[in-house]
């Protein structure tokens, strides 16, 4: 295993605050990345997008039958709220066996452990493989569609390992095949041409209750979205989707504990409640903004109110057809839909080879039953790749990674494990 | 007329910087109402408070039947933001017949056309007048219910001169009878421990789902307040209010223009909108914050969500009963109200004598007919001295005042008419 080196690596990668959303380090991590895979002996080069460049790098074994895609991104989400973090979230810090920092497990250790993997096979690797880095996963990937378009040839693969993965509750390695979609935007309220004095808000319509209103009619207190065919187009999970469902253990209690809530929303429990984390989309509110914020009291009404949500999307929802009404549902509050963008779902079915290949090479590496997870909550544009050939996704992540939240970390003990996964299931594809 | 002591007075009084949200000029502005108030012959002194000090002063007329207590405060609004003013706001400059300064309309200029008639009539005076002048009125008035308590002796009137007033946007000078009341607070929903993932959104409860259903239920689309009693106390209007109303002008045009709408709130036009700015109470959204505000997208369940909030009461709504009527509708939505404070509304009738002495005496000075405004949109503390005597309010103010706002003004040539104004309404007040 390849313990020191994978350390090494990720720690300087982690370093790099590779934030798509704010703009930087973009270039630090391309360069890094490209060093490191010339250095395992990839033939790797950056190609220019749009946005920010993909970093592609491919490792050619004589005779092989078949080609891997390993898909990762090396942009990370931003740090807020800074104050929250025992740790500086650039400044990679281990405590209690748990090395934290923003990116280490979504996914920054995952992309660590394939390359490592890679570079202890040394010329032993079974199939040939190629990586796609991009630089746009945690803002939408919104050069990735041209992308794969463009370099259809230089992509092409038997399968595609996602980016994403770790271990579940219980610590069994998780299995998963496909993604929620997602539709990422912000809905501006139009009001007065000027913050007023609140004292005229008895006749001048606000912009801050219109978002109150138009907002309470996109879903019902218990969660149940009430924007009009906003369920349209969902497919009901099949009989193996249902066994799956049955066989992910999921502990309430402790579910409820690691979330910090004392109910789940409207009441769910038991089945409905792996099937809504599974199989069920939803609407979010992820910021809202307006007037003002600051001490005590001002007797303003605000010109405007904002709010930036995501809608998670199962199959066979499409983000645009969800898009087009909500920008219906919007538009009579004099609310404008704006930065809207996000991907389909996407899934392989969780009896595929592939799918199979990954379950077999985790039971064998970490000696216990993995858990196929035929969704997972979280999104990305697995579509593009889906499209091309069946999707899997595993990695050296934990349940309390704190994706997308301060203090992220993973175990350092996992990172061993996770690439010797990586390594067998090469073997087991080239035996396909 | 005192047109020169006056202005030298009012220019000295306005370079003094008595803010009292900044705690800035406090003592000084004592200090010269104090030797100010003893120069018209008053007997004048500073009393403490657990706050800024009260200036009282009076003077006594031998067999004079009848006592006006005189309000005002000596504090006035930040001056913020500095850069939108065209002079230094403490440096009182004139520019095409205006005297430029934080505090002349609200409320310097008043005081001193009220101590110039005191000052001007001299021996006489035709009423006994009491001076009560508070320092946080801007902040306020925390410590003026303790103050009227304990000096209820010292402050016992037939009638008080409130603080404000002036012209209207046609020129005519407005009699003021009342203020409307108002309840500030924050309302803050609780969530999970943390800031989760937004993933997790399809089976946890959102603070910030929670609070706008909380907030959609408090207020119809059409503006109609639909928390439950909030109208129960409200007093209609009766006949004199409604001719009152109805003699309110309000070019709609213009007042739509003057904030930048293209309608009123719910449609409102015609008598029913005049209605809603004079008698109707609302609730105010100030400011909505939670979860991410930062550039483009992020994936976050927040941890919170808060609304900024203000009440307009009208009699006889009372702010701790609406308080408590908000923290019941909270509640359920596990939402906490925090900092809450405010004063009730309070009001002398349009009919009282004491408001036509006010009405007679503007029509003589100004020769055109008074508006008399039965209450005021605006708040402030009137109910602490309308519980002991009928209140009225006129001044030296206009419609452009831009009171609380950058380059506050009042017209130089509006001193000596609203000096006569005070003088002719003591008269008035002696003749009762």
């Amino acid at each position: 295993m390849s313990g020191g080196w994978t350390r090494g690596f990720l720690e300087t990668y982690l370093r790099i605050p590779s934030v798509s959303a704010q703009g930087t380090g973009i270039r630090e991590a391309v360069q890094l990345l490209l060093g490191t895979f010339r250095g395992v002996g990839c033939d790797a080069r950056v190609l220019e997008t749009a946005g920010n460049p993909v970093v592609l790098a491919a490792k050619k074994t004589p005779g092989a039958k078949k080609t891997l895609l390993v898909y990762n991104h090396y942009d990370v989400q931003p740090p807020e709220p800074l104050s929250e973090w025992l740790s500086p979230p650039f400044d990679p810090t281990e405590r209690d066996g748990r090395l934290f920092a923003r990116g280490t497990a979504d996914n920054k250790a995952n992309l660590a452990t394939r390359i490592a993997a890679v570079r202890a096979l040394g010329d032993r690797l079974p199939v040939n493989v190629t990586f796609i880095v991009e630089g746009e996963e945690e803002v939408g990937s919104p050069s990735l569609p041209a992308f794969v378009r463009d370099h259809a040839a230089l992509l092409a693969a038997d399968a595609c390992l996602w980016e994403s993965g770790g271990k579940d509750e219980r610590g069994a390695p998780e299995i998963t095949c496909g993604v929620k979609g997602i539709l990422h935007a912000e809905a501006v309220a139009r009001g007065p041409a000027r913050d007023l004095h609140s004292s005229a808000g008895v006749a001048v319509p606000s912009p801050a209750w219109n978002l109150v209103h138009a907002l309470a009619g996109l879903r019902a207190p218990d969660g149940t979205v009430t924007l009009p065919g906003f369920y349209d187009r969902v497919r009901r999970p099949d009989d193996a989707d249902r066994a799956a469902l049955r066989a992910i253990p999921l502990d309430e209690e402790r579910r409820r504990a690691a979330w910090g809530i004392s109910d789940f929303l409207g009441g769910l429990t038991g089945e409905a409640l792996k099937e809504a984390l599974v199989f069920k989309p939803t609407i979010n509110i992820n910021g809202l903004a307006g007037g003002y914020q600051g001490k005590g009291s001002k007797t303003v009404l605000p010109k405007s109110a904002s709010v930036k949500f995501d809608v998670r999307l199962v199959p066979d929802q499409d983000p645009d057809d969800i898009l087009a009404k909500l920008l219906a549902w919007f538009a009579p509050y004099a609310i404008d839909v704006i930065d809207a963008h996000g991907y389909p779902p996407a899934r392989t079915p969780v009896d595929d080879p592939v799918v199979r290949a990954a379950a077999d090479a985790a039971r064998e590496v970490y000696r216990r039953e993995p858990l196929v997870q035929p969704l997972t909550p979280t999104s990305g544009p697995m579509y593009l790749l889906r499209r091309l050939m069946p999707c899997v996704s595993f990695g050296a992540g934990h349940f309390g990674s704190n994706i997308h939240a301060p203090n992220e970390s993973i175990f350092l003990a996992d990172l061993d494990p996770a690439e010797a996964h990586v390594a067998l299931f090469l073997q087991k594809l080239a035996a396909l």
